[in-house]
């Protein structure tokens, strides 16, 4: 059997619902990748007694670790390094070597800390600030620097990435890993804590695991439990794969962890997922469609794209910008909200409006045309559409799309879809169509 | 005191992290609203015993409302309702009428899923389907139909909005409200869950409460906290407001809620709160910037606005077209990636970017110039900025971002800004500080 873990994410702004927690998920991921079985997870607030029962349930339950986010910060109610040590019987001392790192910290952040220390600061001002203002900040700062250097006798430390140090505690039958919030400095930490003795120790149970996942888009999620339940009748082992399904962004994607020796075990469900599913399957190996698109365009040799999109009013470009080094093949896009634009900007001729309205083939694919001419790409993404809640009617309801996809002087693929959802799904969902469209056409498709 | 509640979220895929959950940061918001505290959120993946150990830990430690989301759909691992039944010690019943009407929704719906069933469909082929696969499907709904008609005994049914229908369950000391999973069906129910009177029964210790939201762009978190305990020592009673504070999109948001007659306290906090961040307080009950900005837009008169964006790549745009009801004031934008976009479509001097580069405030006043010339708006937004990863150099690092808002022929305000964070923190900000300037010219301000 394999280790079981628990994680309990602390703080009143993520336990009320005003900011999402990323931890968690993050943290989940890590440990299907650990090879350890993640049974709970908890938000509590900032109130001590809720930490501490969540730490006494998980315990009694039986996790082998126990992973908490949040509250090392440097003030009164950041209590979670103070109810982990009661909770597992264990004095707080001061460390004083790591009071002075943490110091040093502090005085290396002075100079970058300029511009945030005035209350009623013009955000939008550059101006340095007073010093006298951004001293009592600084009184602040060291004072919290003596409490985030109080540790948990026994525990191993975790050298601060930002200011909090991270903790390992042993606790009873139960280790407990004692995290900081900001993901930036939780990420690399957790890092860091694969290399302790004490996490090792606490996850000795845990095997090595690999995980693979397809994505696929077109099926329903339905369709897919009936090929795992056909798949099985059929005689494919399945118990030794842990398989989880799900619907993201309008593809489905299937994630399998499974211990090495079961590698055939997957193999043969794959094939099965391969031959009921056919060419729907579209990544075999995590990769996203923005990955395959990015590769086709970038070749070589390098195609460059160009949107002109209405209905997605941005978004469009901003998914196919939302890639490190994108400047490479995107060479930019058009927002053509108004009719006006679509005829100014994009060169769509009045009268096709005229006679198939804005939301038309027709029209998509003057779009994609003049996205190619008045950007000089390669390829061109035309896309209209009624994202709604308003504009609908009988003929065209809210969620009709018209996409067009076209190679400059060669191939173009178009669609029109009526898209489920509301406003902003049918906007996502629009550009997600439009990779897979896009991903085709690179391909050589023709339709 | 108020009363205490609990939600348990339930389904595998959440728990490994592989899709947000949206139910709970809702439900935590609607039981803000009604008053009541929330004292845990828990994820649980599928096995019953996890789930049942949930529910026990939340009763011991007093809550008053149980709410769970998810596991009551049609297959065998839905087992929600199973388990909250027998942890309140209640027989499953199967209720005929119930029955009834989920088979006559099941009937209605079967004419919409034509497209949804034949496993290897192309997604963008709007084909029907052949009639033995689409029969396959409806025959695992039959079977589905009975399970999702069992009810524990004593419990009220609340009516389904997919086909799932919830229960409040009462189990002794506590209630358990049992919601979908889906977040349309889920968020009716919960509406239509507070016409019972079994959860009014399980409420009764809730107060009315009343809730604001402040938001300041601009001082950082921890001058918040300072200002509160500042306001503390100057007289003004915190300790009957309940008062949240989170960096949201580079905002300062500050949730707070009271009793009606607390209502002095909150003026008397929300004077010190003003007298301390001045102009930084751009809303006071709620508002955000992108409000205030689709309002100041609306006039009357409209003022229309277009964008000419670079390193944002289309989600200014993207940003202002979220908005039903944009189209009244946007026109539309212009992506240039490339420095040849920036010439040939937004009418940048070429020298211009030859001489001071293409991030420049040079480049970033002729970019809005060219929005609103080629767009034909009376307002444009011009931004060009470094998002990184690459790109960035000694003078102009990663994070410098150039923005100019411009009224035609009229006022400008421009900024060059470093704004923190990775490609995806840079390129939202960036958004954010675009919108405040937007808000600003529009107020008249002109720097």
């Amino acid at each position: 059997v394999s280790a079981r873990a628990g994680i309990v994410v602390t703080g009143t702004e993520v336990l009320s619902g005003i900011i999402a927690d990323r931890n968690g998920p993050w943290l989940a991921e890590r440990l299907r990748e650990r090879g350890v079985q993640l049974a709970h997870v908890m938000i509590v607030g900032d109130r001590p007694e809720d930490l501490r029962a969540a730490l006494e349930f998980l315990a009694r339950e039986g996790m082998d670790l126990i992973i908490t986010s949040g509250g090392l910060g440097p003030t009164a109610d950041d209590l979670t390094a103070e109810v982990v040590a009661e909770f597992a019987g264990r004095e707080m001392r001061l460390d004083e070597a790591l009071e002075g790192r943490i110091a040093a910290i502090l005085e290396r952040l002075r100079a970058r800390w300029r511009s945030m220390d005035r209350p009623d600061a013009d955000p939008l001002d550059q101006d340095a600030r007073p010093d006298a203002q951004r001293a009592s900040t600084l009184d602040a700062m060291r004072l919290g620097n003596r409490k985030q250097a109080m540790v948990p006798e026994g525990a191993t430390v975790l050298e601060p990435v930002g200011t909090a140090p991270g903790l390992v505690v042993p606790a009873g039958g139960t280790t407990v890993l004692v995290l900081p919030g900001p993901p930036g400095e939780l990420q690399p930490m957790w890092r860091a804590a694969q290399e302790t003795a004490a996490l090792a120790a606490a996850l000795a149970g845990a095997g090595v695991f690999e995980q693979r996942i397809m994505r696929l888009f077109g099926p329903p999620e339905s369709e897919i439990a009936k090929t795992l339940r056909d798949a099985e009748s059929d005689g494919v082992p399945l118990d030794r794969l842990e398989i989880t399904t799900c619907l993201r962004r309008g593809e489905i994607e299937i994630a399998t962890v499974f211990e090495p020796d079961a590698a055939d075990d997957y193999a043969a469900f794959e094939a099965a997922v391969l031959e009921r599913h056919g060419a729907t399957v579209f990544a075999r190996d995590g990769e996203t469609i923005d990955d395959l698109v990015a590769g086709a365009l970038l070749g070589p040799p390098v195609r460059t794209v160009a949107v002109a999109e209405s209905c997605t009013g941005g978004l469009m470009a901003g998914r196919l910008t939302d890639r490190a080094g994108s400047s490479e093949y995107v060479l930019g896009g058009l927002t053509v909200y108004s009719n006006e634009a679509k005829v100014e900007l994009a060169g769509v001729d009045g009268a096709l409006i005229e006679r198939h309205g804005a939301v038309s083939p027709e029209v998509a694919a003057a779009l994609a045309d003049g996205a190619i001419e008045r950007l000089g790409s390669d390829i061109g993404i035309g896309i209209t559409g009624i994202a709604g809640p308003g504009g609908g009617s009988e003929l065209k309801p809210v969620g009709t799309v018209c996409l067009s996809v076209a190679a400059r002087g060669g191939s173009r693929i178009d669609r029109t879809l009526q898209l489920p959802g509301n406003r902003a799904m049918v906007r996502e969902r629009t550009t997600t169509v439009a990779m897979h469209l896009l991903r085709r056409l690179l391909d050589g498709g023709t339709d």
